[in-house]
């Protein structure tokens, strides 16, 4: 048996496990909720749960695996592992590196989710080892991911790229009550939903209903189908969060002048029909054309395996450097 | 003779041109008007003037030299050594490193003013040598200098740092017709006297006439003055700057997790007594505790000279490589 590498990418929607072989291919992989209300000990126990299945399905032996690597929700203290307080998930300062591999009886990686998929996309991506790639995920909150020099830029302690964060509205608060001021409280899945419940609420949104499985609340996904089907209010909505998004893409161009900015997560990747035209537009006013020229802007081909492509390389970039440190 | 360093700093309204030694003491300086009006070649010939001039007076000859540095208003193609279109000049693809060198008879090192700040502040500065150091410039224009590991980021093609261009209001445009929307276009010394002439144009501002010299434009620096003596007109116009100023701090911070920020700049500096307490504020609600823990944010203890000494850490840095290159 080759060697493989275990992935996990938890979201703050759902926890993607996998095996994934060193060229990057995906040979099985496991999709489950992330039950947020559950406590971080059962979400842990199983993630373990998963893992054993997938080897004993797969025949995988612990010699087999060359790494295990985790992408959670961060902000994540890189140094310690610990995560601090993320936006979509309850846990606080929970050691979640040490507790999990306390569990899984051998070391493993903890990395930002959106730093794993920045990883992914940098490995195995269309964007192929770029010396400088932006990566931005849009699904049930914003992160980004930054590559300098074929290296993840983690900060100080592991903060860095908290994308979602940006504000880009300095009198929001004003306009609306019910939508925080910066890029996450405007253009992430949670938000897009958010809206079109207000506007359901308000009797604006009616037509928006049509598209909900009977009894189940409004998504990225509904409100993406409502506007296929001409549903105003929904196309108003995904444009708006386009262009809050375009913005703080023009924003991130102007700081990084990269080589590529690459969008991924499930909202965006539900919403690309509509996103692919419209949020470039928002570089041609807000970046200059130096930065402009030769610039790639793209929505990831990986689709949600990024997470653990992004495992992979991780574990892979670890071990290349143990080995650079023996020689 | 010590090796000494020549250093210019470019602005969009002023020149500085001086002698450091390698301890980062500026030996001697000079301060010219930018007057833009005047031809690249007219400002180039009478830079190697001034040089010439400062190394006769300070009894320096060539071979004292260990280099020259100039800093520019970016973006700046840093391979070619080209100014591609800087907003406070009008300046358009000049390769102002090669035609200054050829003026002076020997090779520069040509970096965008924030970058040679930043360096400056890195090497000199209260933040000596911090790993991820973040420097804005705030004068006629405002610009950045990012710090990673010791070294200037400067993008894919030396772009990178414009903070300027940062948009943090998305509906700017429907507010205000004179204004650009971007961080530059808020809260730059030329943004602060643009608001302050619209206001004194509608009426609302005679009050700040009172501290113009006669037939003088208003800029920051009156402002400055207005506001210190109780007229609500100017202090207004510096509150909402520093609000932008805090908002753009906090988005960076989020961004890159650095472990210092540091501001700089004659408009910075000239109403750092405002600025200093009401911008960090705005970071206690942009910015998660987990990335404010231990930042430090400060004003540049260099002051007007930080150019000069970014020009110094800039050729002793680019000396350091060669020697390592030699090795």
């Amino acid at each position: 048996m080759h060697k493989v590498i275990i992935g996990v990418d938890i979201g703050g929607s759902k926890i993607l496990s996998g095996i994934i072989n060193a060229e990057g291919r995906v040979l099985i992989k496991r999709k489950e909720p992330t039950l947020p209300e559950r406590s971080a000990g059962d979400i842990m126990d199983g993630i373990c749960a998963t893992i054993n299945e997938l080897m004993q399905i797969s025949g995988i032996t612990p010699p087999d695996i060359l790494g295990i690597a985790v992408g959670a929700p961060g902000p994540i203290e890189y140094i310690t592992g610990v995560v601090k307080d993320p936006p979509n998930l309850n846990w606080r300062d929970l050691p979640l590196r040490d507790e999990l591999s306390k569990r899984l009886g051998r070391q493993l990686l903890l990395e930002n989710d959106a730093n794993i998929a920045a990883l992914g996309e940098w490995k195995y991506g269309s964007s192929k080892l770029s010396e400088h790639l932006i990566y931005m995920t849009v699904s049930t909150g914003i992160g980004g991911g930054i590559i300098i020099g074929g290296e993840l830029y983690r900060g100080r302690d592991g903060g860095a790229g908290e994308f979602g964060r940006m504000n880009i509205q300095m009198s929001a608060g004003q306009h609306s009550g019910i939508l925080a001021a910066d890029l996450e409280g405007r253009a992430s899945g949670t938000a897009l939903a958010l809206q079109a419940q207000q506007l359901i609420k308000t009797g604006a949104g009616q037509a928006l209903l049509d598209f909900c499985p009977a009894g189940n609340p409004i998504t990225a996904r509904e409100i993406g189908a409502a506007a296929r089907n001409g549903i105003p209010e929904a196309l108003g909505i995904i444009q708006k969060a386009g262009q809050c998004l375009g913005i703080a893409i023009a924003n991130l161009v102007n700081i990084f002048n990269p080589e590529r900015f690459v969008l991924g997560g499930g909202t965006a990747l539900g919403l690309q029909d509509f996103w692919s035209e419209s949020i470039p537009k928002y570089l041609e006013t807000g970046v200059s054309a130096s930065l402009r020229h030769d610039l790639t802007i793209e929505f990831t081909a990986l689709g949600e395996d990024i997470g653990l492509l992004g495992c992979a390389a991780a574990v892979l970039q670890e071990a290349e450097k143990r080995r650079d440190m023996a020689k």
